[in-house]
């Protein structure tokens, strides 16, 4: 074995993980959104911009609007779900960095001084900081739904403004019956990695 | 605990895990390698589209090339890590749709056709990639060095081909001396989550 983590986590975190589609009527607890982001807020960025930010989506209101602006083979899961959240990538992160890095607290004003750098960096940092979420989701023994089949221009227009950039929108619960198609295959190790 | 993922499991891959600066003289293996991608293989990506892609640099030629093209504060650690690897995504990762989502074959040649289209799915998707990859990395007990203070352009032109976009450059190896500075702060859960 060349890995050290257990076996017992690697199926919960991979082997065993799956997309679920379908959840049971347990409640996803503020305390477990709690203890997700105390484990994954420690996940790498690049100089600790942590741009990642996570919209709660529980009232039936909020939930019926969101369903709107999902495509229409993610309405009925997300409808369904325990809880939904949206992932977005905040482009003024940069307000943040001095306190977020204080090995360098000019980056605020040089590095990152320009929006369209800001937001290229948002979106690699906050889609890495997505998949440590999804990753917390399942170390809290739930079940994670991403989807990107969403209007995005209208959850940016409905949930958030200019400033935030929508990345996904992710169903969490406990999985329901016949949660999950069979699994789809991998890429085998030689069509991903190559040596130079 | 709202976790269910046993305490030391969670220490390895995110509370005592760091970015480390410096590496023991021990050497990557590519058992190990093909373990991380072994186990990360199977995070979610939209459509199981997969498009990240790993480029292993092992040869002393590759790696002075590599080094050249670092940000001067990463140099030193990029010359001396045990494995570098360059992650970026496939901007034709729909040639492997048909395999790779055979519930929707015909993604490829709708959703797809476009390259723009491509590109923005791909970057999305590889990153969160590099982030499963990142916690595999972990999780073969090896501390991971993500950079992205990279000459970009030059690896792409230099490690690369057209159709592959970089996303970051990654130090592997068992952390060695002075590794890391003290762990920067993180934001509070109520910065980073809001609920509607």
């Amino acid at each position: 074995m060349s890995l050290v983590l257990d076996p017992a986590a690697q199926d919960l975190l991979f082997r065993e993980a799956r997309t679920a589609n379908t959840f049971t009527d347990e409640p996803v607890t503020e305390e477990q959104v709690q203890a997700i982001y105390d484990l994954v807020k420690y996940g790498p960025t690049s100089m600790n911009q942590s741009p990642l930010r996570i919209t709660l989506v529980r009232s039936a209101e909020a939930r019926e609007r969101l369903v709107g602006l999902m495509a229409e083979g993610n309405q009925k899961k997300t409808a369904t779900a325990p809880l939904v959240a949206i992932l977005s990538a905040d482009n003024e992160f940069h307000e943040e960095l001095p306190a977020l890095f204080p090995h360098f607290p000019q980056a605020k004003d040089t590095v990152f001084s320009a929006r369209e750098v800001r937001e290229g960096s948002a979106a690699l940092n906050a889609s890495l900081q997505a998949a440590y979420f999804i990753i917390g989701v399942r170390a809290a023994g739930l079940a994670a739904g991403p989807m990107t089949g969403v209007d995005f221009a209208g959850i940016q227009k409905e949930f958030l403004d200019d400033d935030h950039t929508p990345l996904m929108v992710i169903n969490i619960g406990k999985p329901g019956e016949d949660a999950w198609f069979p699994r789809s295959p991998r890429l085998e190790y030689d069509q991903v990695v190559t040596t130079v």
